[in-house]
Formats: C-alpha cells, structure tokens, sequence
C-alpha cells in the first residue's frame, strides 16, 4: 500500500467517526451560533466521506478505512471536555476548542494528501482533496469567529464542575 | 479548574511528550534536511516546555501535566507510520505527515489558549503563548518546504514495507 493510499484510508475512518461525533456535539451546544455551525459542519463532513470514496475510485481503488488513532484521541479529548464542563458557556467553549483541534488535524492530513496526490499526477483526487481543504479551512474560520463573538467572554474564566 | 488552566495542563503533557517522541521521529529520518528540521524543532520545544512553566507561574500556579488523549493518538500515528514505511524517502514522507499533524494540533491549542488568556487579561501568559503560536507554525511551514523539496517526489508512489 502506497503512503498515499494509507493517508486516505486514515482520513477515510476519521470523517466517518466525525460524522457520528458532531452530533454527540451539537446536543451539549448551547449557543444558537455554535449548533448551526456544527450542524452545517455535519452535513459537510457527510458530503467529505463521499468526496473520499470519489477519491479512491478515481484512482481505481475500492474505499475503505483503517481506524486513526490520533483523530479517536481528539474525539475522546472532546468527550472528556464536554463531561468535566458544566453545560453553558464553558462547555460551549470547551467544544469549540475540541472542535478546532479536530479542523486542524484535518487540514494537515488534506494538506499532506493533496500534496502526495499532485506528486502521483492524480488530478481529480487533488481537486477533490482540495475542495475539502478548503472546506475545513473555512469551518475553522468559523468556529474562531464563533469563540471570539461572546462566548469566550464568559467561558475562559467559569470553573469546571 | 477554569478551562484555560485545564488546556494549559493538556499541552503541557503534549509538549513534555513531543520531546520524547521527537528524538524517535530523527532517529528514524534519512533526509539531512528532515533531520536538521526535526533536531532544530526539539530544542524549540524544549524551550516551549520551559515557556509553559512560566505562563503557569504567570498566574500563580504550579506547573502540572494532565494526559492528552489527542497527543497520545498523533504519536502513536508517527510510530505506526515509521515502523510500516521502509526507511528512506517513504518513511522521511511519513514522518514529515505526522509531524505536521503534531503542529497543527499545537497550532489550535495554543490558538485557544491565547484567546482564553486575552480575554482573562493575562497578558503575559497571553504573550508568551502568541510566541510559541508563532513558533509553531514556522515549524508547519518548514516542513512543508522539507517536504516538497524533494522527498515526496520519491515517496509518494512507494509501496510500504
């Protein structure tokens, strides 16, 4: 298996687990801003796996996914958040932290996987893997806007329960 | 525990760790321009540690580590990439893709802690944090040019061990 082809199967399983993780999410949300980002974020995330089956078919390979050790461990960093912070503002914050640590693993992995694929000559997959990219850059822009709107204000100095 | 001090506590571990697995990530580099990459980023994250202590000690608190699920996933990532990539370019290239997961995972930590710091008004921690922030991603952009240098031209397309 190609490193490329490894990389792929790696994002592959983290989406998938973020599409069962952001919803977990979206129910400990209070802020009305940060449910619709991380909704809107959940059906992206969708539309993200299916961009990676187009990925692997346009190479002619088959999708499939090997579990990614490090994107469990962001989710689990998440879970752990989300049940040492009092639901409000704190947990708010909490996840929006979560969260951005999840965009950025994501960025880095399309980064890397965009760059392999321009290396290969795989047109289509860098500019699937690019519309992802970009994707997640804006998500991130999102949530920082989000943080910095209110919610930081009130969160960054709450204890945990 | 208020937020900040918990995401404090999280990248302390992070960075103690990083400095263990770092030595690891060299040993395992054939590219001269990797290695030096790599040996230049573990005396910076050295002096990130020390820096953690300070921001501790800029608020009155003791430094102290709380385990990072996320940290502990993106290391054993690297350690799973370099023991199934055949020493060489292919191995250089994984190296490089987990490393820069690494960093972009301090990137958002630190992006988080900062908010968090300005809005307590703790400018200090607030500038020694926007420091390290900045550190951490020369370090993302160093490695891309490492990367796009010449390793990945080789890599990409191998197969693993």
């Amino acid at each position: 298996m190609s490193l490329f082809e490894a990389q792929l199967k790696d994002i592959y399983w983290a989406e998938k687990a973020l599409t069962k993780a952001l919803p977990k999410m979206i129910k400990n949300a209070t802020s009305e801003k940060l449910v619709q980002a991380l909704t809107s974020h959940t059906e992206e995330t969708k539309e993200q796996v299916n961009r990676l089956v187009e990925v692997f078919e346009s190479y002619n390979k088959k999708a499939s996914a090997v579990k990614c050790e490090a994107m469990a461990g962001l989710i689990e960093e998440a879970e752990e958040i989300m049940s040492s912070c009092e639901k409000g503002p704190m947990r708010d914050a909490g996840i929006i932290a979560a969260a951005q640590k999840i965009e950025h693993y994501e960025i880095a992995s399309y980064g890397t996987l965009s760059q392999f694929a321009s290396t290969l000559g795989l047109k289509v997959a860098v500019k699937l893997l690019d519309q992802t990219l970009n994707e997640e850059k804006a998500a991130d822009q999102k949530l920082t806007q989000v943080a910095t709107s209110a919610i930081n204000l009130r969160a960054a100095n709450e204890k945990s329960a």
